[in-house]
């Protein structure tokens, strides 16, 4: 690819303010309340994948928020890169966390980011990685260095579980035929020490009510003589991980994929301090399975984690009541061979054979994925593998991540064609959190390293 | 006392109407936003402390809520009664289970009120119980029949642990000089089962704050690495129950009066169903304190209820956050003997010796108080229960309530006076929870029974 360097310089600052504009709607997919501003993104989605050169773009219906598809097809002989990203975002709470307004980017430099980052929900998860794969798009079609077909893929619901890609994607398997699918929705180890995902985690999300007496009653009344829901779910929570942080569901761990000395091994090699983590959480400890290292626990072993509890009074002050009610909202990080759907069902039935009789328990499945791992010998791994040799003066590290992207395994099974995970933001960008943001030097080196993945994998595939 | 029945005849619908009025306002002293609510009230009590006959109302300022003190003296040879109540009330949430608007007070028909009940936040607890002393107090002004000296002292903080009522006694030891206090905050077995309360517990609030990672975390880039502080929450309270419900805390049990078996089976001799009990709460099955009936587990024994939590995200759909922060409101309910700072330091102390390395805890006293019990051999447990009988045609039974009063004690220390409870109200009054409600039988029969009890304390004390 010629002069991708000087296009990018030149159109620095608009690249920056395009993004900017975008990350302005807050698509906030899993409140409702939003539902216009999501609407208004997948528009803004579109008219960018027209500016960019893509023909037949289209707003694609669901029976939830649309999907935007795009394409160029310069020669059906030549192979067909399709990108997915997401333009919906984590919602931003809690809200008086943040530095700055979630929807009022700002641009702040950091000690990671001396070239300076933006501030945004969705800067980096995944508005900003999503729009890296739009401005190369821009550059290969502006400058007639398009090496192969395009389609784009952009959905509004990857935050809340894509429950309607997978039926986008099974009734339109021709219309999304591919050779290789892209997406930049992870990150990687740090500037200097680039990183190509080659694994990540499945997903079960489920909702538990514990009901104990009809109504809220007074604590000194009652207390003593009834069932207090909330204790009770306490109780049943903290018996879901044993002395030794194992998860306590029967079956739960029957077919974990366990990795050999050899590849634990391997991934120990990925540079990483203790003490920094600690220092960067402010933690006095790790905490986690058992017999397992801290790079291990968040990758290769499943989890489960409360992502929220509620229940009685939550106000100032203090009530002295008995709450009719308790909740929480419980996720399952999975990992290959663990199927989400059985996760799920042993979740349930176990959790409600542990509800006292003095309690009612309701689980409530949210969503959930499978995970995937991507094996290192693909056409599509050594394009990529080659692209950030050229920009980052250094092969990839593979790496493993605890994060879950629930359709790619479905990718691979409706379109039998492998994903590769080109992250570019950093585990220190806080998605999903307070003052997410996106290296302005990351979100460029992503413009140049796409287009040359392009040319690697149209080579390769000669 | 004469024609006291044909003058709550009479006036019943003035009585109602006046009584109404006062539940319109909100005075939910635990919320700062209804403060101004709170202090109209205070203002409301003093009007109707004058116009029922007291001289020196006043509305003494604290570093709270305001303490309306009123007094009639009518001759200092003769005994004075002392009568406290408070018109602050509870907060009305959670308000969407109210059947109708917390504020806007409704009177309706139920099997156990078929003369109506009035439906309210405070109607029971404590505005309609407080306001019956007001009304029986402008009877015997107002038909010249008062027997002794009156003293009245309603406050504003009693819902939010009466911090500053402590000092206004300490203070004003000669002002509040009396022979007995009397109240009615609490309840009593049945319409046709009258009961004087003997006992209350003590109580212990805390508020109490795990603190992991620095700032809420992507659930899959961390899971399994780093302390979830919502789930060490719930490994923390789900600790402080054994097997058998026994509370773990180091010393809790120390000082914890054992009653006889002749005491508790003169207990168990009140009418009790535990079919009906559990039907009304629409449980399954009572849980509890082994070794301990359902009517001891929340009179006699102490207790450790959840009564708020929260953390992470609690909004509609899904976010897979690992918080930094999750919280609960803890209340223990304490018997006679049980000091409630002691009780509050071992709670701290254990609290905090549990938290694994991995997380901060801080543990915030809110407040508290002494439990008590009255002998039922005094001239004022004597003077009620004559009273009693008049009124309900029934000897009184003598029960221990599983509620709290923290005051009560203070009075005895401080007033060297006894307490005489006298409650109206009804278990199923809902105080504390949506739908509270007092009945209107119970409302006039407090007014028709006060009096007795004034004749009946000046005769027994010549």
């Amino acid at each position: 690819m010629n002069n991708i360097q000087s296009y990018i310089l030149e159109h620095k600052n608009r690249f920056l303010n395009e993004l900017i504009e975008l990350l302005k709607i807050p698509s906030i997919s899993a409140d409702s309340a939003y539902s216009p501003d999501v609407l208004k993104t997948a528009k803004a989605i579109k008219t960018s994948l027209e500016k960019a050169g893509c023909d037949a773009v289209e707003i694609c219906k669901t029976d939830g928020y649309p999907i935007v598809y795009g394409e160029k097809i310069i020669d059906k002989t030549l192979p067909t890169v399709l990108v997915y990203g997401h333009y919906d975002v984590q919602p931003p709470d809690p809200i008086d966390l943040w530095d700055s307004p979630p929807f009022e980017p700002v641009i702040k430099k950091t000690d990671k980011h001396p070239e300076g980052a933006i501030y945004a929900r969705g800067a980096c998860d995944d508005k900003g990685q999503m729009y890296m794969h739009v401005k190369a798009m821009e550059f290969m079609t502006s400058t007639n260095q398009l090496p192969c077909n395009v389609k784009f893929m952009i959905e509004g619901e990857e935050e809340v579980g894509s429950a309607n890609l997978a039926t986008f994607v099974k009734n339109n398997q021709e219309k999304l035929k591919n050779d290789v699918i892209l997406i930049s929705d992870t990150g990687m180890i740090a500037n200097d020490v680039p990183s190509i995902t080659t694994g990540l985690r499945g997903l079960s999300y489920v909702e538990v009510e514990v009901t104990g007496p009809n109504r809220d009653l007074h604590s000194g009344l009652y207390g003593g003589a009834v069932a207090n829901p909330i204790n009770i779910l306490t109780k049943m929570i903290a018996s879901l991980h044993d002395e030794n942080n194992h998860i306590t569901i029967p079956g739960f761990y029957d077919n974990v994929e366990e990795l050999s000395k050899e590849e634990r091994a391997e991934m120990a090699k990925a540079p990483f301090s203790l003490e920094h983590y600690k220092k960067a959480l402010d933690i006095g400890a790790v905490y986690g399975e058992k017999g397992y290292l801290t790079n291990e626990r968040n990758s290769i072993r499943p989890t489960l984690d409360v992502n929220g509890i509620w229940g009685g009074y939550t106000g100032e002050g203090a009530k002295t009541v008995i709450a009719s009610k308790a909740y929480a909202k419980i996720s399952m990080r999975l990992v290959p061979n663990q199927d989400w759907e059985n996760i799920t069902k042993l979740f349930k039935d176990h959790f409600e054979s542990i509800a006292p009789e003095a309690v009612k328990v309701k689980v409530l499945p949210h969503h959930g994925g499978q995970g995937y791992v991507t094996p290192i010998d693909s056409l599509g791994y050594k394009a990529a593998s080659k692209a950030y040799q050229d920009t980052f003066g250094k092969t990839p590290i593979p790496q493993r991540s605890g994060g879950s992207i629930p359709i790619v395994s479905l990718f691979e099974q409706e379109l039998k064609s492998k994903t590769i995970l080109m992250g570019f933001g950093l585990d220190s960008d806080a998605i999903h959190s307070p003052n997410e943001h996106f290296g302005i030097w990351n979100y460029l080196k992503g413009i140049e390293t796409i287009p040359l993945f392009y040319k690697y994998f149209t080579a390769l595939s000669q």
